[in-house]
């Protein structure tokens, strides 16, 4: 069940603490120009160690081609990217070999398996998650060359909330803050809950432009199903919200409809998606991620043998995993983006005839 | 892309305005006792036309059985329910033949597969989820013996919250209100928006009780995602938190973490879910529903033709769609939980051997 | 596990003896010109009581579309066909109820499921074919026009083969024989071992022709053994054969390969597959039926209780299953192809802009 | 589409020419037994260069588990295998650079992808099915703790067939010969088309013993079709028998028909399955490859310019692929039986029921 997608399919493997990270990607169609460095710029987004706002284990997160592409071109064949693992200290973690840390997925993977792999959480690493910026790195190349593009930001850090949001000033901020006059508060929360030995949740605002009408799989493949399921499944999401989200709640019909003019929507209420499928406009979403579990505050807990024990954390961690979290979810989004227009390329008999007559 | 579920597999079919509507359940272990007034009292609560707060459009809703089913009996084949449609008012719909109804799915679709079903939506509709609720009772019923229980109810209606929720009492309610004191508040919201032509917005609290720790496939079917993707695609959700929810981006790490002492968990800030699978704590979600989009209030809006013309329309429609989209939710979350406890049933070695051996 | 193909999927339902047995279609392009004229012909086909090479169980096996067409086109929505039962004998099976039917089905599902469906075989009745001519005949529709044709017919009878083939006259045979010279043996064969009580097995040639190169997915969902899989899941079928079949293990890779000239290939030993993919040559599969296992004579068997006992059947039986199931293998194939055509869709950047630039 | 497998599933990257090749398993119930020397030993039986029956490339097939196993158990993780190439020639290959080798996938792959990965067949290459033995290794040692036990080995070559099959015998034959007595002549028909620059077919036998009754998920993943499938699916396969086989076609129920007594069956024309399902009676199948396509005798073909050209190929090539196929087709089998007991975990209430209460 480590497979995301239907015919665009990206299946992961590889745990934080051994030997390294990886995906395989199917269904990409041949002839898509690929190459390791476009690949490694997208990791280097979400590299850790490289400002005082994320963990200091550095990793050089080095990405391998081995196999699927040949003269720089995808062949049809299984794309299987490879990061090796460097920078392990597993030795940080022998104390806690035995606890499940609070809030952490240790305690339901060994409920779940009866396996303990406690060397930084294994699977369930976040570490995982640079296998899945590999492989949106493909699918966002795929992307390009039918002109969509995905952009995300920080919209919020502990509820310091964006008010004007730049998706290209947040390309170059270091905690990717869509709003310059916030950048600075929303920094300053990060170091003072780092410093307090604590973290701090925030949000990410995604969008996506110029998809094209008509992407969506309904009944059980909706486009917002698809894509908040996506969302919901990165590592401390607890909520997703498409378009006016919880705030569509409170309104009245003729608030919330998004009613057409001769200049087009006058409104875009809905974030671009209508009864599952796209309506051509923006794609909004909103994701919200919880603070790091992983704090350096004294928790009460169990252990293996359900002795409760008080737990002192080390090791190495993000402070706020929605700021690396930012750029995981525009590559889940430019996953289900490439996997829709993959479902949809037969959608009508004139598209059927068009790819045979 | 009519499927829902890997194991236990619900395949809907239907329209509007059609024959009817139904579904094939397709993975239910045999054995499992079924008969259709267990799967009719579900319906009826979903059904239309009871009282004030739904559509006037009256609908028996009669469930019948079709297959899978000998004495009373899953048999291990796929089980077939089907529900005539009856109350069919195809010429309400004739005077927006070719517009699209600004909020609908209507020109999506359009766009999509290049045909105008304009009877009432076709497929789009939210009669649709009949055949999810219908799906769900058998799921239900598989998840009644192994004693887990889903339940919803309204928790708000255009922002007027619950602050006491009682899952009991809400199954009495006629809107499903989860808190006595308010429910009035939100009665007269709903019907004062309804005599203005108007509709409102609402949000659904969802419980999970004695779900196994365990459950949820990670990486890629994790059981927060698969709720979240089960939620979202229900007809007008924008919204889907899970435990915390939105405010968890607000909180620190020490405020967030759930920890553990000799009493067991001391909050459930997580909702359940640690890493994508269960905790074995109660599971809750929140669901948040825009305000159903036909409104008889004359609104701009384009035909198939791309003319921009005023629409005004007629028809019979929920003037909350949150309503019964509660009993929908309960009925997805059921259908989410029945696959993952097959899909988990040889996650060890042991169980695996239990099975055989 | 009732769902057959990956993007046009089959679901069938129903039993031999219950409500009816039918069938979703989900996948198909929107635009297909569909009637219930076009399937019910099909069905015509492969319908039980024709002749006196067949079944006296006569049923009218009348379709009935109840989504997914509107206006006699498909919409993009799954379509459902219908086929009530009419002419059940169930007491036929009266005494037959608690022992398994040497050759049969029932054996196998009492032992998986635990439940006895002994009515007519329940679900692994060959009367469940007829929702896979359904569903072939949309597919069937859809590659006509594509201008590719599926053809099939009786190759052998308890091995008195065809010499030569003519699937046209096939057509309009009693007995689907391929071979005019051979018919008459055949049909006698088939005759005198249902006057001795007894059955006979026979074989079914399959040609596909003007199939684009291109289709199959590898590794795993390779044409030939996409096809395979098909025909083995077949009723009845114990052998499938592509193109120089078990032939091709005595062979040199001189006599073997397929050379080409400037004709064109100078054989086709492949039958129109390598490496998984079609070449655009004729595609040929020969498909191998053991004799009904119903048969008259008294054998020995043992009951639900383990108790060995002599079984006396009664009831209605095609002397020979070749003879119906080779309508059954073309539908199959036309599924098969049908699905490989919506997969293949993409399979280069060049088409996937083609569908959406 | 390069996975295998619905809930063990078995995902193949890689090609003959490139880093290597590889696959990951995901599925694997947690806590089973795994160490590199248990595939190495499967890998070694597959292996190229060691003797004159295969192709004198030499690799030492060295596998690496790169994911998935803790301390030597599968910890539920995807299990990431590796196999590094070594011995490429890649410049055996230039002289073919554009044409297409008659009997090849070449042509297919290239109309299929517009794209020519001319070295050793990229993808489509043999090689690729060492992947599939590690994969199945991993599948064989889950059957070994359910006492379940796949064999393989070759019943003929070029038309001479064995008369007694002796699967511990064959393990030890240079070209895995399941009867002693024609083993000679087998390896001097090989070695005399080796020597004429050509290449000759042959066919393997398949048993599988101890499969517990109730495998195969009806109706379309049944156990023969999912076989078949997987067996047509290797490389050089062009026919498939279960039981009886072809011979079915030519039998009368009566003869055909596997009557029970007091012993148990008396017969098993059935091989082991029976509507899809295992009877708990040995399973039996066999597969018949063509000749190796690759042979060194000038043969007329074009290519990618459709020009006629003669091919006189050079490399390295197996005289005869059934021999290691028979190890391929063991393999494959292993992967289907393992898949086939996962799924079938939850058949019943009861069997759902022992694994959570």
């Amino acid at each position: 069940m480590n497979t995301f997608g239907i015919k665009f399919r990206l299946t992961t493997f590889g745990e934080s603490h051994g030997a390294g990270i990886g995906c395989v990607i199917d269904g990409v169609p041949a002839g898509l120009k690929i190459n390791e460095e476009y690949i490694q710029k997208e990791l280097d987004k979400r590299k850790p160690g490289q400002n005082s706002y994320s963990t200091p284990r550095k990793e050089s997160d080095k990405v391998e081609i081995l196999s699927g592409v040949f003269e720089n071109l995808s062949t049809g064949a299984p794309i299987t990217l490879f990061i090796a693992n460097q920078n392990q200290k597993s030795k940080d973690y022998s104390n806690i070999k035995d606890l499940f840390r609070p809030g952490h997925a240790d305690m339901t993977y060994f409920y779940k398996y009866g396996i303990r792999d406690y060397r930084g959480g294994g699977r369930s690493s976040a570490r995982e998650t640079a296998a899945r910026v590999a492989g949106g790195a493909i699918a966002q190349k795929m992307l390009e060359s039918l002109n969509i593009k995905v952009q995300s930001g920080i919209f919020s850090i502990g509820g310091i909330e964006a008010i004007n949001t730049d998706f290209k000033y947040a390309n170059n901020s270091e905690i990717f803050a869509l709003d310059k006059e916030k950048e600075e508060l929303q920094k300053e929360l990060i170091i003072k809950c780092k410093k307090s030995h604590d973290s701090i949740g925030g949000s990410v605002l995604l969008q996506i432009k110029n998809v094209p009408s008509g992407l969506g799989e309904p009944l059980y493949h909706k486009l917002d199903a698809s894509l908040a399921g996506a969302m919901m499944g990165i590592n401390g999401v607890k909520a997703v919200e498409i378009g006016e989200g919880v705030n569509a709640s409170k309104l009245r019909g003729s608030e919330n409809n998004d009613q057409i003019s001769h200049e087009g929507f006058l409104s875009n209420h809905s974030g671009g998606i209508l009864g599952g499928i796209s309506t051509g406009e923006d794609i909004e979403l909103k994701i919200h991620f919880k603070p790091t579990p992983s704090i350096f505050i004294p928790q009460s807990t169990i252990d293996t043998q359900k002795n409760v024990v008080n737990c002192k954390l080390k090791g190495r961690h993000d402070p706020c995993i929605a700021v690396r979290g930012s750029v995981v979810a525009k590559h889940m989004a430019n996953l289900v983006i490439a996997d829709m227009l993959l479902l949809n390329a037969s959608s009508t008999m004139d598209k059927l005839k068009g790819a045979y007559l």
